[in-house]
């Protein structure tokens, strides 16, 4: 049997004492694009731990990226920077083998509904989840494990790269589930986040690996239940470097994040 | 004499061995908003003492704020990640009278121009800066000591607020220069991310105080000599919380910075 999601991120809390927090947990087979695990997914797993330690959900997360991180066994240390009534500020490194290979800092509280508002976003037009058809089978063998763990529908415009016709514009839209109708949750959120084919692949530039040195997501509410709708796009891929811009609208059309991260572009 | 903004964000090291750093600094008089120190200030202030311990210039740079920076002496502590060829990652640590109110993880590394490009943004239409006229000193005295060490120019259609009226659009454009003609820098960019009226100002929603949760900084330049563009913008401004995504330009329209912060709104 296939774990879940959740049970993909969970850590063991080795312990937790005035606010520091060490935890032994491993990064998960299955999770990887070509051998390195996903950095949505090890966002996830970091994310979890550091909302173990605030006692509450992710509200802004940043990770640096530092080395890949292969299956196997990892430990995560959490220490709390300042606890207050409603926030609480929590950072932590990630080690394989005792080599820090992410570290991160994040705010964490609850999402508080309501309120004076001014929303002038939303998500894009995309054929309904269920009427979207899943991604084809590349020819050199099965889909990639992740890609069974998740539920990705890009949108039929964004899909060319994967028939070796790069659109031309540097955008991702599509949908965001979970195997087995597993529900979304803030920690699914960070996971989505990175999930998606990068949006150079749609470029046209000469790019095959692209290393995220910073992904910073802000959870901007509680999703309702069903699919995720996500854009993704960048306007700026220059100098070796470029940003990934994304928002994550749920099954209501309201926002429940928004991403960016920065990334290597290599020089071909 | 007032103190030039490199001068204003300098620190001293006292202490630099293995890649950890200890510095001995103050918030200065006059970069403050209403006596707390702008958290574009701030975020100069500890990023140049961060990229003293990485070496290096700031790439990609996160704040959050804990609690208002006085004027007043605050201590800086820096911890080295890790340290590559290319890139190193710097954690730190502002405290004011022990306590910390600022807590910092970047990637510091040089700007690499050059390679694969696809860009499609740009700066917005600005009447040019020798043009456009000086903020009003308000009613009430002079303008805030802050605004006469930095030369913002808002584009008119965006200074309903200033006069009671705002647009209804969460946006601000216009110039960012330092007073004196001081080159902008690195740092400078820093600053400028932060400068700027809030977006929300010009929302029409009732708001004053909107504390800055999170703020991050990717640099994508060195900037040509002049002043430096700016379009700030939010789309999503709800559930007491908006972000503030913007971008700089320089003054021969290359992208030098992207910025987007998490503000709270607190309720009326």
């Amino acid at each position: 049997m296939t774990a879940t999601f959740a049970e993909a991120t969970s850590s063991e809390r080795v312990s937790l004492v005035d606010g520091v927090g060490h935890y032994d947990t491993s990064i998960r087979a299955g999770w990887d694009i070509g051998g390195n695990a996903n950095g949505g997914y090890l966002l996830a797993l970091a994310g979890r731990a550091m909302a173990d330690t605030a006692g509450r959900p992710p509200l802004s997360l940043t990770a640096h990226y530092l080395k890949p991180g292969p299956a196997g066994p990892c430990t995560i240390d959490t220490e709390t920077i300042r606890s207050g009534r409603r926030l609480a500020t929590i950072s932590a490194t990630v080690r394989v083998a005792d080599v820090p290979i992410m570290q991160l800092l994040g705010t964490f509280g609850d999402q508080t509904p309501g309120g004076p508002a001014l929303v002038t976003g939303g998500p894009p037009a995309l054929v309904p989840y269920a009427e979207s058809a899943a991604p084809p089978a590349p020819d050199e063998g099965p889909l990639p494990e992740m890609m069974q763990r998740i539920a990705l529908r890009l949108h039929p415009d964004d899909a060319g790269f994967r028939a070796g016709k790069p659109t031309g514009t540097a955008k991702m839209d599509g949908w965001f589930a979970l195997a087995d109708e597993e529900p979304i949750d803030a920690f699914a959120l960070l996971l989505a986040s990175d999930a998606f084919p990068p949006v150079v692949f749609n470029s046209g530039l000469p790019v095959a690996w692209v290393p995220t040195v910073e992904l910073t997501v802000h959870i901007r509410g509680v999703p309702a239940p069903g699919p995720v709708a996500a854009s993704f796009r960048s306007e700026y891929i220059e100098d070796g470097l470029f940003n990934e811009d994304g928002e994550l609208w749920d099954s209501t059309g309201k926002l429940v994040a928004q991403c960016r991260q920065l990334a290597l572009l290599p020089r071909g």
